[in-house]
């Protein structure tokens, strides 16, 4: 059998109608638009929180994030949760990682369980379950940034060592008249990075990928999972990207005046944020989102070396391609900036498939626009790979049939969760942290948010495609949010945690007690006519009394 | 300080309703009725899981079915879990067991994480965080029961070695005309079982924790859990036990004709059991309920021989006492047998607890009608200890507070799940496990049951305290079934997994991002006004820009 490969590539924060692909007026992305030519789009997918470390997380476990229990950044992902390794790694597969998985390691439960975090199964958990090529979360400011970060040393082995963090002063900051301004200020995002194409992250990262592609044996299965940390900010890119889109590439925001009409209290904390205050000025966004559209162009050419170098080894005759982000980015849309919250800028992701078997040649080239949410990966490489798919612990749904033309039962809901109790604003809003949860469900048609202690909010999204006006409080709609809330409490009302037992063990157990001699209520014999004489109490040696 | 100890008492199988404190016309318990009077009757108090491993698994681990995933007898507690060890033990606390936890270790979990399950960590496990003083699960039936079982090893030096199983062949059969018989039938229940009092189980697991406690070394605090097997079946007694009660203290069984029309189908189910069809027989009803009462009276007289040695041993003055049981039996109410269902004989417990501390004079012999959970149990017992209720991991309330007569917020619901797919009757069901979910949500007013794929089951608990009456599908009631399922909604959307943050560390990461440098959206140094200036992004050694 041919061996199969998978490449997972992930962007972060890329938004999921910035692609030309995905219908962008003037964005160029020919080499991402080519794979979607040969695979399938998936135009109504969504990621289980607009939020990088909870996003990933359920991606990497296949579990909604209430289900695995990552809900923030920083939050540890348990000990004890099974990652991608745990479900690849049995059926010969390598799991690598070049780039970022956000991925906090629980050391307080390895410390209470007594794993070393140095041994196989600590280094497993503390990378998802990836082998770590290179691993990058991408994000290094000052006061955190890693010591010996690999790119750190490849920017000073390039000479862009005045500064002992070149990621923050070179490579996501620029020269100015009055001199090297960091980007994590957006008013002069517009110039380029202090460090050169060649040298900026998502070259290098790209080029770490083949050298792990070069070494490559030509017999070992493998998913290789290229995650880079573009488009997210800062957003700072080098030269030519900085400028190769101008204002007149903006699309003007999704918003309208009337959002910031009794606006739902807890949407207004968000839009209150500095980033909301930021992007809901056009100033800013005409100068950043240029930048942000050069840095997915700068991305796309990217992927058309690697690509070429994969044709190169024929490597990509047998490799799946996932192209996807981890969430959005609202860019000023609704008055906010960044992501957290549910608009379908920053819950939507792209998402395209090119899977290379013949079954998959029905498909190629067209949209599928089925509710997808990303836990649908796990499952979908573990069918790819010809593993059963364990329900009791993946909760997504393999996207494999689709690619091969069928049209298996599908959803009709999605659902996204969010914890804001790390958000600035949680002091404002009285509530503790366990208080903080808000989830999103959306099926075609209707968008309903449910946060316990504010107004639900609710798109009509037939009607209201952009989600500007929130029927949440309008009383002629309390019927659909009855009904929607119906759903999300049906999706809650699951049992998400009994790993120990598969469904096929448990089927096994199906009147167990009864075949092992555990006769419950029996009155006397009458009750065993018909069922197996062996369950009767005997004593030994084989009386029947 | 005094030494504080905490005797945690529970039986198999009591129903609520079958004591003396409790209103029971004829039942003689009054060990435990004395008890009550010195302490508070929680009259209100139900198990999370009308089952004994589940419940009992609730009640170690102080969380719902749903958040610990323990669904099934058998189904193991995975390894992760915190378990009453892990609460209790920081806190300087032995906790001791003298008979049935129902634990099952996560024994794949265990290799997954490299544990050795004969560790400290991996035997803490296998004894949901007991030192198994004895450990005695119960019920032996001849295919399962564990070679060496110490309660067979006992009988055997007792004289009952005729049999490799004297549990089965002695302690749970009777001798009629035929020979014997053993007490998973129950048509000869009536006869004495073949051991004497002493020799039965409820006795020697008594001596047992007796044995523990005049090792007690006076210093170091302990919770000792005395769980018994009784009145859990086989409903054989020894003498004088057996026939101690007769067919005049059987009280009607709570049932009426009218439940067997239009039944909801997934009681019906549980109806149509051997269980059921045995107990919906008033025959079988006066030949097992008097040794029902019977083992109760048994486990009531052992308790005085214990309460006695303890205050022999001055330990009464600095020892809690806890008593319940781990869920009720249906004996014949509502035409059903055993358990797992959701009314009241199936899913109340009864729950009494007598603080020696002075702080608890206030609530003596006074009764509490606040709805209780089994969960509530744990984070008691950590606040009695003086430890901090992690509120992230243990999902009940601290009853401390009530029993020194306080008042606080309380909730107006009560939840209990059931899975019931390993049940004899699934396959007629056409579910898959996974899909044989089925939960209760009762106030004071009202109790409700959602069954995904059946018809709700609603009963007016004012009007019809019996329960006789299902408004499941009576159109008047749609709108309390509507408010019902929002609540059980309500309920189910929690983050229950988020076991890696406290509250306390979720509090400390507020704003920790922005703490750290990174600045999310911000357009110059005129958004950072009024914050620390620390956080602005400074290129080293200190240039503002």
């Amino acid at each position: 059998m041919a061996r199969k490969n998978i490449l997972f590539i992930m962007c972060d924060q890329l938004r999921f109608d910035y692609l030309g692909c995905a219908g962008h007026p003037s964005i160029k992305t020919p080499n991402i638009d080519a794979l979607a030519a040969r695979g399938v789009q998936f135009s109504n997918a969504y990621c289980q929180s607009p939020i990088c470390g909870p996003s990933r997380m359920s991606v990497y476990t296949g579990r909604y994030v209430s289900s695995n229990g990552a809900h923030s950044n920083f939050a540890p992902l348990r000990i004890g949760e099974r990652n991608i390794g745990h479900h690849l790694n049995p059926l010969g597969v390598r799991t690598v990682l070049v780039g970022k998985t956000h991925m906090k390691p629980d050391t307080e439960g390895m410390q209470r369980l007594g794993i070393d975090p140095e041994s196989d199964i600590g280094v497993n958990h503390a990378q998802a379950g990836f082998e770590a090529y290179e691993r990058d979360d991408g994000i290094h400011p000052d006061t955190m940034v890693r010591p010996g970060l690999p790119y750190n040393e490849y920017l000073k082995s390039k000479g862009y060592g005045e500064d002992s963090n070149p990621w923050h002063w070179a490579a996501n900051s620029v020269e100015t008249e009055q001199g090297v301004r960091s980007g994590f200020f957006n008013d002069r995002v517009d110039l380029a990075a202090r460090v050169s194409d060649e040298d900026s992250e998502t070259p290098y990262m790209t080029r770490r990928a083949m050298d792990f592609l070069a070494e490559d044996d030509g017999e070992t299965p493998w998913l290789l999972h290229l995650s880079y940390i573009k488009p997210h900010w800062p957003y700072v890119a080098p030269a030519p990207y900085n400028d190769m889109y101008s204002a007149d590439d903006v699309i003007p925001a999704v918003k309208s005046d009337a959002e910031l009409e009794d606006t739902n209290p807890l949407m207004k904390h968000f839009m209150e944020r500095v980033a909301g205050k930021t992007f809901g000025r056009d100033e800013a966004r005409e100068k950043v989102i240029p930048v942000y559209m050069g840095l997915i162009t700068q991305i796309d050419d990217q992927l058309g070396i690697l690509f070429d170098f994969m044709q190169q080894r024929d490597l990509l005759e047998n490799t799946m391609i996932v192209f996807t982000s981890d969430h959005g980015d609202y860019m000023g849309d609704h008055w906010m900036g960044d992501k957290d919250y549910f608009h379908n800028p920053s819950v939507k992701v792209p998402l395209i498939i090119s899977d290379p078997q013949s079954e998959a040649d029905a498909t190629r080239g067209t949209t599928d626009a089925s509710l997808v949410e990303l836990i649908d990966l796990l499952p979908t490489f573990v069918e790819y790979y010809g593993g059963e798919i364990p329900y009791n612990i993946l909760e997504g749904r393999s996207l494999l049939p689709k690619l091969h033309g069928d049209t298996p039962e599908w959803r009709d809901f999605v659902i996204s969760e969010y914890d804001y109790s790390c958000q600035v604003f949680r002091p404002e809003t009285g509530k503790e942290p366990l208080e903080c949860r808000s989830y999103m469900v959306a099926t075609k048609d209707w968008k309903y948010v449910h946060a316990p202690g504010y107004p639900p909010v609710l798109f009509d999204l037939k009607n209201d495609p952009d989600e500007m006006t929130d029927l949440g409080r309008n009383p002629d709609h309390e019927d659909i949010r009855q009904s929607m809330f119906k759903r999300l409490g049906n999706w809650s009302l699951h049992y998400r945690q009994r790993e120990t037992w598969s469904e096929p063990h448990n089927i096994k157990m199906t009147g167990m007690e009864e075949k092992l001699g555990v006769l419950i209520g029996y009155w006397d014999e009458n009750d065993a006519k018909g069922k197996d004489p062996k369950i009767l109490p005997r004593r030994k040696p084989n009386t029947t009394t």
